[in-house]
């Protein structure tokens, strides 16, 4: 059900952006109860111009390898599951990727679970 | 009211996307009373590396002919007029361009009435 | 926290997009309570097939020069806020930039505040 967007700068190797989906949908999958096979993202590239990033807020130093992760997702997952979903991604994202932990920008949009269709005109998720 | 991102994978026919708009926007208006010339949408396409999809997930075949449609409306519409908004939504953009009704996947976002402005600086639809 | 979705047609002059983010920034933080540095912006370009928008719905002539302001932030503003942060930015954005006020199409997604990582896998926002 999720469905993510994922913004990076231009110039990234070639593979990496792929690389980035494969971890979130991973750990989505390992941390928030994501089914197995729920993958669905979009990734985009922009420019240095097109891709705006304070490089200190909140005194976490951020630079043009910043990436926005935006998922939207069921609502009701608790605090705590999100909380330890971003901490397995960023984790996740350093250690397989390389990419620093001060890079990683997410945010989760919550809708209902009639809001979705996955194809065949049905609401597979509604009651 | 309705803003509308639809992303598509690169190479389909010149004129493609704009003919997805306008079932998708046809549709809005005849099944969830969305009111007519209230068309507001941007279409986006992919390389293969950049829209991921599972090929099968709830067994629903996909294939590279995969349009996501993601929609920001007011919230409050029923889960049947959801539903007849799907089912229409499939048929007619297999009848009318002959997309697969598996490949279509439909995400919903539901916001309040006061969180528009279609110009002019006004929030038109708060009380 | 908020993060903002621009969507210009192709065109404009060079610099354009990143000085609508700066006012669209100056304008939260001055109207809405946002953070100062709380900066966090992608803009697409798009062509006349790609962006789609009714040149008169609610009676408010639009042109090429339409702009999609999407704003992912948190919930709870008031609708008097809201209201002021329309105005601002539609006016900022006229008197700044010498866009037309009827072509400032904005819509605000609202989430909750543990929906958030700024960086470090950390939900900084959640108590």
């Amino acid at each position: 059900m999720p469905i993510v967007r994922i913004s990076l700068m231009k110039g990234k190797p070639e593979g990496f952006g792929k690389k980035v989906t494969e971890v979130v949908y991973g750990t989505m999958v390992d941390t928030i109860n994501v089914p197995p096979k729920d993958n669905f993202q979009v990734i985009t590239e922009h420019d240095k111009e097109s891709l705006i990033y304070d490089p200190d807020y909140l005194n976490i130093p951020r630079t043009d390898g910043v990436i926005f992760i935006q998922i939207t997702l069921n609502e009701g997952r608790t605090v705590e599951l999100k909380k330890a979903f971003y901490k397995t991604l960023a984790e996740r994202l350093h250690q397989e990727l390389g990419v620093r932990m001060e890079e990683v920008f997410i945010n989760l949009v919550e809708v209902k679970k009639e809001n979705w269709s996955f194809g065949n005109g049905i609401a597979q998720y509604a009651q």
